[in-house]
């Protein structure tokens, strides 16, 4: 579980639920059928349409993601990567065939494959690098869907509050100032809606998911420069160093120890 | 068909109905031609204005591409570029000649026709590559008249809103509540109007157009990486590595299994 | 005369009148000396500020363009291209000089003398893209007067809306409905003026003169790539498939049958 | 003095002098002191926390480059880059020390001395590139306190609107319609003060600062190519050709007329 | 301290504290604990849900580095590269190992570390700039949370304002216009809140830690610089020369003098 992503919406809605509460309302007062069908799938139906129909199935795995922790250790990596670079310099990159299956990675694996097939090198960084640039393609498309959502959320939430206010509008000579406003409360409910799917849900989300993506692809970069500089024979120093510039200053200064 | 366009559409139609019938109004309560006019022919005039004529003539056929279903099949296209990267290994270049004919796109017949000719590897990139990017510029300015659309049509709605609002304003004194209210609900239809064409219509078309067209320029991305490399007579199955960096890992485990 | 300039004002200066005409108006109701000085005046004010003086008294020679057809034809540059670099592998490049002067372009005939003076290729191309960047920088120059006149109006249409709502409220104690009235219909005439400006007018024009600069600036790379591949004596059916990279699918078509 | 800024600014006056006449007012009605401090006061005090101390007391030498004239002149500095590349040609490199201290601008200067020096080419490019690009900087810096000016004006313009608001407000039951009315006007002038500091003050400067630095910054470009190609020994003809690449067609019309 | 920080700070809440009196208000009517825990705490809900949890548990160190004083001295860094390169020139490179300890930055220890150690110029290059541009990220990281709650406070502030708007309006009827205006007052404070979280707080102090990242980044730049130089054995003068480019006009006029 990503603890961040649940404090927040606890807090979010908490939140929420007090400025009803100080503001002389019952939930219940806030909970609109048609609004919450107007706004969250009006804005839904926009987001279908501007993508293939494989984005809208695929994106509660998407969210499900932003509810779960991470699982990359970059310093560790960092020890696996020099630990191999020293077996290649004493054993030659023919001894690291046994060690591929237990690497934690499909993208490393491959990566190690293609050296110690003895691949051109030039040909390694072209292949791990397009794998990384559409990668980086998927994971941005994974999360425009949100990212749309979020755009259109507050157009339609201001179009539930037009018609809204147009049915107000033209009764108007007949009502008293009671129905109008309450004609008024509710016509404003789809605006809150589309603010709260944005602000409270969307966005938020999107930014959390932009975040872990530019986390994993710092992971694999440090994997392409791992394996390049063991395939080149790098020093094991240098390689430690290299890939220690990735890291913040204190799991850098944790390596350090540990290496020692 | 384009599914999601059409789902997307439906549902995006029918929540606004919904709006309609729950805020107490007819259909035909929201449906004003003069509005209609001001704001939609409106924002296509300020677009026609912003492109050269050809553009507006031309963009029934690109809001027509949002309604149909994509053709490329990457992993597909992907095989093939492998077995005449094989023959080009086993019989020589020369020996594609025939096969160019069974390609099912001009792009490729092109890319592989230049190698068979025996054209510089470098100039075989310049070409395809300009072609490339003079596609892209050319799907860019096909959805960029639907984005200036969904740009203008909020102005064009505001404008309706302030013209209908100045009139009710100027006879604000004579009027009783039940002609004011009238006046404010016609004035702001536009501004739904223009609310709607830009959230329901020409923003998630030039979403899904934008998608459509990025999908497209990678299958030619793969052209040119296959046409070169069988050029250069790589290893098949370098070659099939390396285009399969460019697959999701289902494809990609996909074509592994077939491919042995 | 740019047929599409002229239809989308045309157009859009009528829907402006039927509203105006729905909205129980008279044209005269919508026009307001102040007003209109307040805002096309004040944000051609802020305007003028924000650029050397030349670029405001140079604006209506830009804005011309916007109304003149362009003249460029690049199929017939590419045929001419190619009849060239035929000569020059025929010839030699000195061949060249007398031909020169038929050349419609003054771009095109510096290069042509570069080459025909045995400029060295690298300067060439450097002298070539200094232009086409410094003539990119030129028009966007142009534009950018009425981009930024674009992005006031609508500020100084709020301006005059702010001050004519103070005035009103000012006296609001005094005043009858009607009168309050007409001070706020006065007051919005400016922010629909501001919106009129920017939507209608300045907006529209930036955007085709930007596309006219885009079709310009292609010609210019066509001539580069052109003179260069002259210049390096390549085969001329291969200086018009790279060329013909520039077309759209259609003039690719057509420049192949009249080829043949 | 620069007459664009003056008799864009003296314009601009005059029409909100205008507005404030034409609707009803005097000049006195739209100043008020607290307003005018909560707003650019205000303001200011944001901008402040964004920049160093430095930034802030630096900022009306900024200001005062918008009301001078630039002082550059590109074709007379092209003709004397030519006669350096003319002398250097016929009296070698070292030929060139008299004539140092000559040259109008610093920067030049220090490039033909390094040449002079014997100065590694690439070194040369390096050393007057990192000025360029650092220059460029202290530009950007140096407008970005008026820019965030611009953006934080009307923020503070609505905040003084929203808290004489809520004054207005929790008096309402006591007032009568015309006190209603003078809360009302006093709160939207903080509103109406910001929009005005944002454009017709802070956003044309920047604006007219970016063109500026942008028009210094090619100068200075011009500089690099020459003093390059005096140090490659070019042909004066071909550095003439190339620098009149940065040149406008009737710039460089007038240079070419000059220089035979 | 950073007195551009706290000078800000108080002169716009000091503004603040104008406006509310001028607005015949004390500053205990716009104190509302609910609506403060609406817009504060809900904006950061938001913020927090966007980040990893670590990010939110560090930006209280991220806001303190904007209430300090930078430390570094650009000129200073510069005459102790001069210097080292001096040293390298005369007495060889491993003579400069006795120094490190001097060194007062990390960064610059680890470059000169690795010259004295034989690292290859290519991979010193390399990993200099690859911590460079982590520790850039870094920086953008560590700022990026107040910036998304700069972005998230206006929006929760216009949500509690609709909480308190629907509130108010379904008690219309009953009410007198006093209660009203009391509700809406109330309503409007978290808009107030949203607007001052933004405008005086966030924005402010992210354009602070923007602008002091950039200011470190170009010390790390030029000790990439200034490393190489010295490992590749410059002359000193020429070091001096283009390690000078990155400092303004008159920090380089000191530099100067002080070197003579």
């Amino acid at each position: 579980m990503d603890i961040a992503t649940v404090i927040g919406l606890g807090l979010g809605v908490a939140m929420m639920g007090l400025g009803v509460v100080s503001g002389g309302l019952a939930i219940g007062d806030l909970i609109d059928i048609p609004s919450i069908l107007i706004t969250f799938v009006g804005a839904a139906a926009a987001t279908i349409i501007s993508f293939p129909w494989t984005s809208t199935t695929g994106v509660t795995a998407v969210i499900k993601k932003a509810f779960q922790n991470p699982t990359f250790d970059l310093p560790n990596l960092i020890t696996t990567l020099v630990s191999f670079s020293e077996k290649a310099r004493r054993e030659g990159l023919l001894a690291l065939e046994d060690d591929i299956n237990e690497l934690p990675e499909e993208f490393l694996k491959k990566g190690i494959q293609l050296v110690v097939d003895g691949t051109d090198p030039e040909l390694v960084r072209n292949i791990m690098e397009t794998e990384i640039s559409n990668t980086a393609g998927r994971h941005f498309y994974g999360r425009s869907w949100l990212d749309a959502y979020a755009g259109f959320a507050p157009g339609f939430g201001m179009l539930g509050t037009l018609i809204g206010l147009v049915g107000m509008l033209k009764n108007l000579g007949g009502g008293d100032a009671s129905a109008i406003g309450q004609g008024m409360a509710t016509a404003l409910i789809t605006t809150l809606y589309g603010s709260l799917a944005q602000n409270l849900l969307a966005a938020p989300l999107v930014r959390k998911l932009t975040r872990r993506s530019e986390d994993e692809l710092v992971i694999k970069q440090v994997m392409v420069e791992g394996t390049l500089s063991i395939q080149s024979g790098d020093n094991p120093r240098i390689v430690k160093e290299k890939l220690a510039s990735f890291l913040t200053p204190s799991e850098r200064a944790a390596l350090k120890e540990e290496g020692e």
